[in-house]
C-alpha cells in the first residue's frame, strides 16, 4: 500500500520554512509518512494581497517580534540561527533547483543546505556560486543541474506550482496538506504529520 | 517571595484569546505562576495598522483557514467551539468589566463565561443582559459592577491600557509578557508560562 503523503509547501526566503525544512524529515520518518516537496514562490502570493514584500517587513512590530520568536524557536529545536542581514532574500534560483529536484532523493539535503546558507551563514542564496555549493556532494554535476533548473520548461513548472498554491488557498509558508486538510505554519508541522499518519491507519484498517 | 507574574493581554472578540482564556489558569497553577489579567482593545491597535477590522476578515484565505484551525485546536484541547455568526464581535462592555475586575478573584470565571458566550453559544457579548448573565453567581450585585464598569474613570483605564499595549509592541491577541519577554499567540502560551516559571527558579536559587 502506498504511504499517505504530506505535501510540504515552502519557500527558501521564508524564516518559518527554515524551521520546518530542518525538522520535517525526521518527524515524517518516525510517523512513516512520505513527504511531497512543493516549492513555490511567496512573492506572487503576497502581491495578490497588495503587498510588495513580507508582512514581517510591512508590519514593523510583528517583524521585531518574529526575530525574537525565531531565536527562541531555534533554541527550542536545537537549531543554529542567525538573523539574515537581508530579509526576505530572493530565492528564485535555488527554488528552481528545488522544483527540478522535488522527487530526487537529495531534495531534503539540498533544501537544508540552502536554508543553512540563508538562516545560519547569512549568505546570498540566489548567487549561483552558493547554489553550486549547496549541490556539492549531492549530485555529480552541479552545473548540469543548474542549467536544467534554468530551462524554460522548469521555470514554467515553478510558476504553475505557485498558481496551484494560490488556487488551493495557500497564503503563507510553510503550509502542509494531508489530502485536502491544510495546516499553516511551522507550529502545525507536528499536527500535520499526525493527521497524515492517522489517515494511513484508517486506510490500513479498512483493508 | 512574590511569584513571577505572567501578563495575559487579551480581547473577548479575539478567537485565539478564547483558547488561552480557557487554558491559562490550569497551566499557570501547575507552574506556580501568577496571572496578571490585561484586557485591551484590539480595534485601536488594528486601526493604527490601517485596518478597519480583523485581519481574518480582510484576508479571506487566512480567515477561512483560521476557522478550520480553530475547530482542530478546540478539539485538541477538549474545548467546545462553534463558529460565531458575527466576527469579530464588539466587546467594549465586557472588556470594561474585565478592566474593573482585573485583580478580583472572579476575573477568570468572568472571562471564561464571556468567551463561552462568544465562541460556544454564539451570543452577543456586548449586550448588557449577557454581561449580567456572565456575572451571575460571581458577584452579589451584577448591576453595581456594570455601573462601575461604565464609569468614566474605568473607561479611561481601558483606553490607557490599550495605549500601553501599543507602546509595548503588542500587535495582536493573545499576547503574554514575562517581564519584558513577549510571547504572541495561543501557540506560545506553554512557552510563556515555562519562561515565567524559570524566572522564579532563578530568583529562588539566588536567595
Amino acid at each position: 500500500m502506498a504511504k499517505t503523503q504530506l505535501e510540504f509547501w515552502f519557500e527558501f526566503g521564508s524564516n518559518y520554512s527554515y524551521l520546518s525544512v530542518m525538522r520535517i524529515e525526521e518527524l515524517a520518518r518516525k510517523a512513516d509518512v512520505q513527504i511531497a516537496w512543493r516549492p513555490f514562490l511567496l512573492g506572487p502570493i503576497f502581491r495578490d494581497f497588495g503587498w510588495n514584500t513580507s508582512p514581517f517587513v510591512l508590519q514593523a512590530e510583528k517583524g521585531r517580534y518574529m526575530w525574537k520568536d525565531m531565536e527562541r524557536q531555534a533554541l527550542k529545536y536545537g537549531l543554529e540561527f542567525r538573523k539574515p542581514s537581508v530579509f526576505p532574500r530572493t530565492a528564485v534560483l535555488p527554488m528552481r533547483v528545488a522544483m527540478l529536484a522535488s522527487n530526487q532523493p537529495w531534495i531534503g539535503g539540498f533544501c537544508k543546505a540552502v536554508m543553512r546558507q540563508n538562516f545560519v551563514e547569512d549568505a546570498d542564496i540566489n548567487d549561483p556560486a552558493n547554489v553550486r555549493l549547496a549541490l556539492a556532494g549531492l549530485v555529480p554535476e552541479p552545473d548540469e543541474v543548474l542549467a536544467a533548473a534554468q530551462a524554460d520548461e522548469n521555470k514554467l513548472r515553478l510558476r504553475d506550482q505557485t498558481t496551484e498554491a494560490k488556487n488551493r488557498g495557500v497564503f503563507g509558508a510553510p503550509t502542509f496538506f494531508a489530502g485536502d486538510e491544510m495546516f499553516w505554519g511551522n507550529d502545525r508541522l507536528e499536527d500535520a504529520v499526525a493527521f497524515a499518519a492517522s489517515k494511513i491507519c484508517i486506510s490500513n484498517s479498512s483493508l
